[in-house]
């Protein structure tokens, strides 16, 4: 059973899910024997995942079946469990308790597609309809306080299957990371009455230095600061906290916005690893004035190292303005 | 020329180090061409570094040549720089400063050895006494807040050269994670009198369950919320606060701890990637009651990836009581 623990110094906690250990993992192998495994995202293979949560799928096919082009699935090797009974006993100097929360995979594509870009602006839009859907129907939980989409692509950013896929934990507390983002935002907003995110947009657009896309409604840039080599975020232009309301139109656009990021970036640098993660408002807090909802994608190239687990800090070799020109430069 | 930037939301500092990405990269190309490049860190191979810090080396080698048994020298490709001037336009939005700092490599045999367990107890002790004499050395200079002692190993830890090294870091500020645990130390100190590191020994030692290895003078141990699968920890059972402190008894104790740990780690796991660093309180406050100096060994397995990134929580699959077991069952 996983569970939370806590570090006595510092109060960082972790999460142990020692059943993770079972997961298969092609993406190690690297020999044609794990490519001829059977795919538990494949369409037919259905029975190898838990019962679906959602899908898209015609409406002639029953659930767990093939027919769909988007299925939503509990992670068979959750990391968070949807049991909060206490079971550990409770030692004020170690802390632990039951991992409490929900682990699912989105499933983005019924034919065995590795690559993001392989897939068409439709099927980037499907997928982001079902994180909208599956954020939608967590935030009416009281339990969760931060839910978390992320994707993992390639071996080197921490995927264990190639079949494309991304995932989402629903937390009983708001991480540190998001933490971070939201209370730094809040004290720039009581100081200036500004969002942060609003008046770094108009900066960028402004100095176009490290701007990658500008499109009607998102703007991709290379932050300021990246702790990763090629790091980019995409914000909508209009001020808005909370991913989960975005309407048809901006999640159309949004769509197009990733599709010719990831195309830039796998042309510029030859489908890199990356992970990607949307940092949106906790829920229930929708209409928030300081925070502004964000993709972060994250290629994964340099690797951190003693350096960064030991100081926190990231040493990154390629400038933001560096890396904006040579994804901008990418001819489509 | 490095520098440092300020991410506006969070405070997170960065460091931009453009030209690291000049660095040869043997790790990455795995393939005999890259072997048989001469290696910049072997004997012989002296003028292929910056000219060196310090050496141990028979008394009638000239410096930067052959004849010696360990050296120390500044970081061709450096991620910080000692030059202060504030070379940077200060915009209070986006703040940076030119990456103030040392950062240097110690090149831990003569020979092209890989693993730290090729090495004897005599040459692990040679490398702490280096590492005890450039802190010395450094502590002594006031503009250094911290001194960060590292090692990585291996292609997925992040190292690019696989001669056996490590590396030093001297930063002009307390690093995020080491004050971390130097804050979490303190809290601790004031509301219970005690050492948290000192009751977390006894406690290892009464349960025995995580417990590596104990010797007379220092005990390893997996913690208890341990981020990394295998992670191990080596502390001095003696309360003491600063590293550069240890006797040359302690560093006899201490490296003969080192080697049975890595040796350990290497049969359980066949010679995993990791990472190691010390931690130790900051220069000039070296006789603290609070902080208790210790090293963290860092197996790189797994990988940190969207979740990690975007919450700041480890997910470990292995849990450290398990994790001891294995480690303490491998016969030497």
């Amino acid at each position: 059973m996983p569970e939370f623990r806590k570090d006595p110094v510092t109060g960082r906690w972790v999460i142990l899910a020692p059943d993770r250990e079972k997961r298969p993992r092609q993406l190690e192998k690297c020999n044609d024997a794990a490519r001829t495994e059977p795919c538990p995202f494949c369409a037919g293979n259905e029975a190898m995942t838990p019962p679906e949560v959602m899908a898209y799928r015609n409406e002639t096919s029953p659930a767990n079946s093939p027919g769909w082009t988007l299925r939503v699935v509990p992670n068979k090797y959750p990391a968070l469990v949807d049991d909060d009974t206490p079971v550990f006993a409770q030692d004020p100097f170690y802390e632990s308790r039951s991992s409490f929360g929900f682990h699912e995979v989105i499933i983005e594509s019924p034919d065995h597609v590795v690559n993001m870009d392989a897939l068409g602006v439709e099927q980037i839009t499907q997928i982001l309809r079902a994180y909208r859907a599956r954020m939608r129907e967590l935030i009416n939980d009281p339990r969760w306080r931060y839910i978390l989409l992320y994707k993992n692509h390639g071996d080197r950013a921490g995927a264990t299957l190639e079949h494309i896929h991304s995932q989402l934990i629903a937390l009983p507390t708001v991480p540190e990371r998001a933490g971070d983002e939201l209370n730094g935002a809040k004290r720039h907003y009581e100081s200036t009455g500004r969002c942060i995110y609003c008046e770094m947009i108009e900066r960028e657009l402004k100095q176009r230095v490290r701007v990658v896309l500008n499109s009607a409604h998102f703007v991709a840039f290379c932050p300021f600061a990246p702790r990763f080599a090629y790091e980019i975020w995409i914000l909508p232009k209009k001020h808005a906290a909370a991913f989960e309301q975005s309407s048809d139109k901006d999640i159309l656009s949004l769509a197009k916005a990733i599709q010719e990021t990831i195309t830039r970036l796998n042309h510029a640098l030859h489908d890199p690893p990356f992970n990607y993660l949307i940092h949106s408002i906790p829920p229930r807090e929708t209409h928030s004035v300081h925070f502004h909802w964000h993709i972060e994608i994250l290629p994964q190239i340099a690797r951190a190292a003693g350096f960064e687990w030991g100081s926190g800090m990231h040493i990154n070799s390629v400038a933001p303005e560096d890396a904006a020109r040579l994804l901008r430069d990418v001819s489509l």
